[in-house]
């Protein structure tokens, strides 16, 4: 295994193996065919669209079409067609910088095939002896990626907050770091893949942040989430990330992202520029 | 102006315009129809190939197919097809972790559209009032960019060297900075870009380093490049970069990234993440 191999894991996909999903002329999906057949069973709400489907073009309003989609979601969830809700609304845009068309919950994100924003935070410790970074050990029980290593902090971006107040949300809920402190951690970039998946397709961006933390700040989780953080050093983390799949599939590149911006990952690596370029699909 | 219009300025292009370069079946390069027809008039070199061209499928060995585009270079520069010669070999390759096929000197890249890398140097110096950057101002009587803002160092990569030395050699020949300095440079990832220019299509990559300098360190250029240097606050970095053209065409992307990486640009910019993007193309 190496680098490349993890930023190339998040990136598997076929688009041939998918349809549009439009919205007022626009593409902000892409869908399984056997989940297009289900939608275009639910009238009001989707209409075939050539080799694809889109939303009702009745549907006009953001809270219109929210409502059509929820309701939609039900149906798509009782038929087990897409897996059960989250209970967090994701706003659903063709792009982070125009406003959403409508939420939907986050359950269905990967089945509509539209883009799901998240952060991550890198929280390391400038040590004498080197930068070490903390490391979480998610909890048995979690639906996503039980037992996998993870950022200090991560989490989707809920529709309806600024990122920032997410980062301070997430920072609380699952490293008991405060508001003060969180608001410390420093933008440093964003990451984007496509990830084809049995259900459907992640098209995720995450924004990375570093955050700066003393030696004797411990986190401790809140929300069931994390089982245990440790302090490890950053080439155990590295050689951990690149012989491993112990960490969930997106944290490897959130830290390889890391290792280059602080030039512990250099351009001696033989897959340097196809790592750099791949972080950003 | 943005700081999206810097990044989009490098990206300018319509490969519609160009025609493959091929060698040993896989392109290499773009090329204007009117540069191809001059090309398949150098019989023993060049060849038709399709709608493209290719180099004669005899030439085989690195040290033939430099020696044969050698000639053809000087040719098409006796002819006006190409500039004049610089005097630097360029390794064209179809990708930085793959070996040369062949040498050619640097003034033909462009021509050519085959892949060009280079080395950007930001130099900066943490003072207690903020950080700040050193602006190099490109010599009046430069063929390139004459006048414009510049980093403290940067260079093509000539073919032969490794980065390393290349970093140590630019430093040296642009900022007198001695090797022990310029080997605290940081790696800190790469840029790239595609801009369709006159004479063909500049496809370059830039490795971006980092260099923290004391506050007593003064650059001073010894190659005639750099006609003065000047240590500016990073605000009114960036804010020229964003409101002018004075900083050379690909130096505000890399003044860009350092932003985006050091937390001085932050999603708050509403298009963070297709300049995100956008750098690495």
């Amino acid at each position: 295994m190496s680098f490349l191999d993890r930023v190339a894991a998040c990136n598997r996909h076929d688009l041939s193996r998918f349809r549009p999903f439009r919205v007022d002329g626009e593409q902000i999906g892409w869908v399984r065919p056997g989940l297009v057949a289900h939608m275009v069973g639910l009238p009001g709400v989707f209409e075939a669209d050539g080799e694809g489907v889109r939303l009702a073009p009745g549907l006009r309003s953001f809270s219109e079409r929210s409502a059509a989609m929820s309701e939609a979601i039900d149906a798509l969830v009782a038929a087990g067609e897409i897996p059960p809700r989250r209970d967090e609304p994701y706003g659903v845009t063709t792009a982070w910088s125009r406003p959403a068309l409508f939420a939907i919950d986050r359950c269905a994100a990967a089945s509509f095939g539209v883009l799901a924003f998240g952060l991550h935070v890198n929280g390391y410790v400038a040590r004498p002896d080197g930068l070490h970074l903390w490391i979480g050990t998610r909890a048995a029980d979690r639906q996503v990626a039980p037992g996998k290593l993870d950022n200090i902090v991560a989490g989707g971006q809920p529709h309806g907050l600024t990122l920032q107040e997410n980062l301070v949300k997430e920072c609380a809920e699952e490293a008991d770091i405060d508001r003060e402190r969180a608001l410390t951690a420093r933008p440093a970039g964003a990451l984007s893949y496509t990830l084809e998946v049995d259900r459907g397709l992640k098209r995720d961006v995450l924004f990375v942040y570093d955050l700066a933390l003393p030696p004797d700040f411990v986190p401790r989780n809140t929300d069931g989430e994390i089982e245990r953080f440790d302090l490890w050093p950053i080439e155990a983390v590295a050689a951990r990330v690149r012989d491993t799949d112990d960490f969930k599939f997106n944290v490897g590149p959130v830290i390889i992202d890391f290792l280059i911006r602080h030039g512990l990952l250099t351009p001696d690596e033989p897959d340097y520029l196809e790592i750099v370029q791949g972080l950003r699909q």
